[in-house]
């Protein structure tokens, strides 16, 4: 086994660490030439479907970029095959869902979760992982907003009328559907951390479309139970969303031992919002990858020195890799990260 | 002329009013039937060139809800006709620019706007309106970035890429460009205003796609230009854009006399940001008006007793109306901010 680098764990846990630790959300994708030759021969389920090609994707950004941690290659719509519901990741739109819920009989009808059963391929593909890799695996699970929000609108969305319509209209059903949704999540990242899997991120990507308010009535209590279901599981959680400034302290609230943030806020801001007892992840502009090496070597700069002398930053982007994205960039990141955030912590 | 109801323009200068005054971005639109019924027979920018027309369309949202305001119908790329753009408005996508600006000799291209000479039939609209309306009536124009990101980009984005690889990569460009932009919307308002426009928007409606830092370098001095090019001008200037949480206090800084907000933060959280010397506009989630009439109410009353007492609100909903809202629905939230804007006041 090569030598571990835990230096993505301790800033979970605001521990001291020797520089700050960095990975990308969308770390292996479409922006890496290998993925796309792939992608030519199987679909996104199928490398989730096949453990050792899994984890071949799953190892690759660690190998090329050297990031400090890795996240299972999967998708937040996988588990919810099992559960009954028949979707298509259709290529540059999203999740499609062949009938989308729209009463009670819909949501009685989603099975529960048994992940060793019907999702072993996953769990498979974690303990091969966690077998050879040279960092932290981060799990994943939807959040049960976002994951909601597909299930009911059939497809992606910008208004989410659809989804807000039940919440407000249907509140029994919606919140059967998202206690059925915590339940799945926590059934599902409690398998992945018996596998092996070193910490976990809740993707609720989609709930900053809600006001304050929304997310207190519809939201809050689902996302409690399932931090407070995963607490004694013992790895740190990550909660991300993004356009989320308004919902921060309700997040917080909500648990998990890191937020992740956008870069639509000052990190420091956000950290100063947060309070100082969690950890915070990002929150680069993943379009700043398109832009010339001083401006971008200026920026991760600037965000590290933003918070430099706080223990529990992780360095990301504020969201996924864009496709487009150069690899050569990412590595530079990587390396700008490891030297100046070493240089900000020594002051 | 019809009694003068100008409840809305004394909210915009935080005067006393008997009580909130209220009025819908898109409330000419695709929601009515009278508007759809108009739309089989011309296009958007058909009934934009037609006076009467455009008078009428921008009327029948007054007649029908009660709104305190008319906000005049139009788009915000019709003045970049003129300027030498060539785009159409693509049914349910969005403007579509034929020659998208990739450099400084597509920005060199582009001709100062005169108004008076190649948007005549705006401002006769104008003219038309503004004898007959019985509220004040809301010119408005895109901003600067909102609009360059159409320009750049050539078609609505959700990652805005190509916009901001233009303002890190070829700063120079993406100045002249958002300078020719500021240039055109100062001459567009003041026209506006001459031909009788009471108060203004802008609508820097993507804004909220930047970080605070790049907000800063790159937005805030062309917004403070429009602003201090405009003061003079002694009406009402609302400067509105969604997701801007994180950047009010530069949209604040860069100035307008209202400022609007989406739903995704608390008003008064938010007006305790922007400060008491500004009068603020929002922020009804456009979705809650497919919520059952008992929680729809709720909301308009919560948001009124949330800044009960402070002067200067004007209700709206955070984004424009949904196409697919019932007329019915508007109306009764024109009469609950009414009857209730009109309550809190009184405590």
């Amino acid at each position: 086994m090569p030598p571990w680098n835990d230096r993505f764990l301790r800033a979970c846990r605001r521990e001291p660490v020797d520089t700050t630790p960095v990975w990308f959300m969308r770390q292996a994708g479409r922006y890496q030439a290998e993925y796309r030759a792939l992608r030519e021969r199987y679909t996104l389920l199928e490398i989730c479907r096949r453990p050792e090609l899994c984890a071949q994707v799953t190892r690759l950004p660690v190998e090329q970029l050297g990031v400090d941690a890795a996240i299972l290659f999967s998708d937040i719509m996988v588990p919810l095959g099992p559960m009954g519901v028949e979707y298509e990741l259709k290529e540059s739109v999203g999740p499609i869902v062949a009938r989308p819920i729209a009463g009670m009989a819909d949501v009685a009808r989603l099975r529960p979760l048994e992940p060793e059963e019907t999702l072993d391929y996953v769990l498979e593909t974690i303990r091969l992982l966690v077998r050879e890799l040279p960092v932290p695996l981060i799990g994943f699970v939807g959040g049960p907003f976002t994951l909601a929000s597909y299930l009911i609108e059939g497809q992606p969305t910008r208004t989410f009328v659809k989804t807000k319509a039940m919440m407000y209209g249907q509140p029994a059903v919606w919140h059967a559907l998202l206690e059925r949704l915590t339940d799945m999540a926590v059934r599902y990242l409690r398998a992945q951390v018996r596998a092996g899997a070193h910490a976990v991120q809740v993707f609720d990507s989609w709930v900053g479309c809600l006001s304050p308010a929304d997310y207190r009535a519809f939201v809050l209590p689902h996302m409690q139970r399932l931090f407070a279901e995963t607490a004694d599981l013992g790895v740190p959680r990550i909660h991300f969303g993004v356009n989320t400034l308004g919902l921060l302290p309700l997040m917080r609230a909500a648990g998990g031992e890191v937020i992740g943030v956008d870069w639509r806020v000052d990190l420091a801001a956000a950290w100063d919002l947060l309070g100082p007892d969690v950890a915070v992840q990002g929150n680069l502009d993943p379009a700043l990858l398109f832009a010339p090496e001083d401006v971008l070597r200026q920026r991760v700069q600037d965000i590290l020195a933003s918070v430099a002398g706080r223990a529990g930053h992780i360095f990301n982007l504020g969201h996924g890799v864009l496709p487009q994205t150069s690899p050569d960039r990412l590595r530079q990141v990587v390396d700008w990260v490891h030297s100046m955030g070493g240089d900000q912590r020594e002051h």
